[in-house]
């Protein structure tokens, strides 16, 4: 069923509220099922029976409607790029600063610590997240780096950010925990830096 | 209720299997509600009606019996002061090659992403893993480094270790997860001695 040919920025398309949810709901089965590398936006559009241009007008691109169904907080795959592009020998620096500026805000460290618990608690949900990192941000990283090791470079920054996202804010390790921004950053940020040029 | 005033190595102590659980039992109830830091073995042989020495007969230290209770696969805690006193400048490179080895057996991986998955993703064992953390592996390592920033040194060791278990054995990242245990070494090894001695 096509509701709409293609999409409209302005007016109220064709089904509405209803249609919004029908996606939000296929789009939770298509990426339990398939995972988020392996589902399309057509086979979303396809299980809530609407045009693939009603999905992109609602929700924009896949790493869109993923972030929204999962409640991503931030959206380090739009992000990035922006922070690879600026002086090199300061990504490091900024990658961690990045990071922890946007968990201090409490409602990105609430709903992120969710997320974080979800993901890493729950075996149906961790292929998920994993297949969103790897795609839209592991893989947008190493595409900058232009080396063999790029993927593993990039990989082992997602883990020592992971893990000081893990230590400080779920955990609540105390010295991780009590430790400002600028001293993490300039604790972190060679870790950082080292990982993806060294 | 008094059963045994000294620990007896030989001979069955009176109480039998009847102790050990009501031991158990009881830990689970002590850590549950204390944590691990506030908990003591005393208050732990109280609430089993039970000696404390008989507590240390089966179990040994707080600690011993904490990892027994939790099933932890692998003992930090009694290990690493043992990697910390060889050649100083290769701790880095011993602390990731004795957590991937111990992971690499099937049998420490199993548990310990078990572990690691209830750990993170339930608010309740949170704060109990951390406390065992921070006393008995962050703690340890502190004193053994004798500057005023120890105890945050050692906290982002554990959060580089913490994030590459996660990265590489239950979100199970591909580059992480594909590449070997040297090849991480050399790469994570380097951080793990910064954050130390840096």
């Amino acid at each position: 069923m096509i509701e709409q040919g293609a999409p409209r920025r302005r007016g109220r398309p064709r089904g509405g509220t209803d249609s919004r949810e029908r996606i939000i709901a296929a789009a939770v089965d298509e990426f339990g099922e398939q995972g988020y590398e392996a589902s399309t936006v057509r086979a979303i559009a396809a299980r809530a029976g609407v045009d693939s241009a009603l999905v992109h007008h609602y929700f924009g691109t896949k790493a869109d409607l993923f972030a929204e169904v999962v409640g991503i907080p931030m959206r380090p795959d739009i992000d990035v790029p922006g922070i690879l592009n600026g002086p090199r020998e300061l990504v490091g620096e900024r990658v961690v600063r990045y990071v922890l500026e946007a968990f201090e805000k409490p409602d990105v460290r609430r709903r992120g610590v969710v997320l974080i618990r979800t993901a890493i608690g729950s075996r149906l949900t961790t292929p998920l997240l994993a297949g969103f990192l790897s795609r839209e941000l592991i893989g947008r990283i190493a595409r900058t780096l232009d080396v063999d090791d790029a993927e593993l470079r990039a990989t082992l920054v997602a883990s020592q950010i992971a893990g000081l996202l893990v230590a400080r804010y779920v955990i609540k390790l105390p010295a991780l925990a009590a430790a400002s921004v600028d001293e993490l950053v300039t604790r972190v940020g060679p870790t950082v830096q080292r990982y993806l040029f060294g």
